[in-house]
């Protein structure tokens, strides 16, 4: 069997898989992120110990995808949503340590090779895959290939500027894609419609508008709340806008959305995908981008460092 | 011998040449775009003609670069550059006029795959193109291969959005990268700073404010001009935003900057660059992309579609 981790900005998800069928994991732990590279290598060698041990069987290779830039030798150079990663050899450190080949990529681009060969992007030959989360991250998958760019840093696409003269985001960035179309973004949008005085359900519910978040929009909008479907739509419009840009530059088949946030389903993929097709250049000359959901839900990116760990050994 | 096309919203250049020494042409000839699309095959069937009588020798295939969107079989689906061009199967239908083999590409594309072959791409393993004419046209060169995306439509950067909330283009969108990054934007530019008076010399040169053109900052810039400078600094920036963007979303080597702009040579070129390192996100973390200009100057683009019908067959 093949372990594949995914270390996002709160959490580390292990799952131990056989290749062949890697959407019915073997077994599944997870843990809280730890921002400090030494505890972080040996909280992983216990997750594969513990994997080996639930499914009494030794693990051949380690896939990890991990939110960040991530270069070509499996060294996570920067990761501006795990404090105090910086320059951490994760390939060499947990090969040393859990006496494993190891394998190291980005998260989002993990994600798109498991939906690709597994999921929502089986037979596209194009695709494109955006994880709405926390913050915003994607990745491509060109015939067939996964593609990583020169440095391994290709689908940092939440970092695109959309809106120039648009609000500071974390990253110092004015108006980056990911600012509007993230988790992050979502609640924004909410609490700036409540503070109009235009989604009051969700005042009520959240207690005050500072404490609205997106999750209050998620479950007014399966309530069927008018004012919740207006914020998605703002919300769609605005994640178009940078699906519209992939679309400029890649041409892809099909543009999958995932991450936490495609729970909230159809009028989510529904909402990015007309808004997408009005905002194609040329939309009525060329054959229409499928915009859908992701299929493998919150463990694409482990089961696709899996595959890609499998893949290389 | 091997026919390129390089069909613009003004101009068409076509070239006889050699695939192993494309960039000293045999015989050049050019005329006047036309937009009817009859008129144009008719037309480009008297130019191979003409390029067979001028260097002596029969063409072995017909390459097209033409501005807009050309789909795998090599029809013309919409070319807003072109006025009265939609649907023109530029493939079969000079393939019937010409009785030789037709490679249609779009013209962006085509100088990519000149620049990356014969130019300044030579040896960058991920290569974008970025070309700064009346639009702006991308093209990109992955491991050697040109990408062409689903439809054949990949590339078409310049309809990328930087500033949702900016001035409608003559596409509809609202501030699309093209707005800003062509020979179109520096025009504005430079009126806009004529109009606060911070550019007197261009209001003096051209007779009138409404009268300056990008050509006017040409000028002035290689005159050492300070308010050219500044309008050219201004350009560059804008020009970085979108540049970002490609670094961002597809990690390249290398950023060839071409068409007619690139003649303002290393100011264009450096300012470019320098904005480009400031605005990418992790820029501490990376190796430097190489912003970089075209060698292959006005030609590429026929070059390019030469070589990609020498290939062909």
């Amino acid at each position: 069997m093949f372990c594949g981790f995914d270390i996002g900005g709160t959490k580390v998800l292990a799952l131990a898989v056989r290749p062949e069928d890697p959407t019915t994991p073997l077994a599944v732990r997870r843990t809280a992120t730890i921002a400090d590279g030494d505890a972080l290598i040996n909280t992983m060698t216990e997750m594969i110990a513990g994997l080996e041990a639930d499914c009494n069987e030794a693990c051949s290779a380690v896939g990890v995808g991990i939110a960040g830039l991530v270069d070509a030798t499996g060294v996570l150079k920067y990761s501006p949503n795990i404090d105090g990663l910086l320059d951490l050899d994760i390939r060499r450190r947990l090969r040393a340590e859990s006496r494993r080949p190891v394998m190291v990529e980005n998260e989002a681009n993990a994600a798109a090779w498991a939906e690709s060969q597994h999921g929502a992007g089986r037979g596209a030959r194009h695709m494109a895959l955006a994880a709405l989360g926390t913050g915003l991250g994607t990745g491509f998958v060109f015939d067939g290939q996964l593609y990583r760019g020169w440095n391994g840093f290709a689908g940092e696409s939440g970092h695109t500027t959309i809106e120039l003269s648009g609000p500071e985001h974390v990253t110092g960035a004015s108006g980056p894609w990911e600012y509007y179309a993230s988790g992050t973004g979502l609640g924004r949008l909410a609490r700036q419609a409540a503070a109009r005085g235009d989604f009051d359900r969700a005042t009520a519910e959240a207690g005050s508008v500072s404490a609205i978040r997106g999750e209050h929009v998620h479950e007014l909008v399966v309530a069927g709340d008018p004012d919740a479907l207006a914020v998605l739509d703002e919300f769609c419009y605005y994640t178009a806008v940078g699906v519209a840009n992939l679309v400029h530059v890649l041409d892809p088949e099909m543009v999958v959305i995932a991450g936490g946030l495609v729970e909230i389903g159809e009028p989510l993929v529904r909402g990015v995908d007309d808004w997408t097709h009005r905002l194609v250049f040329g939309a009525r000359h060329r054959r229409r981008v499928q915009v859908v959901p992701a299929q493998l839900g919150s463990q694409a990116g482990a089961i696709g460092a899996a595959l890609l760990a499998a893949q290389a050994v």
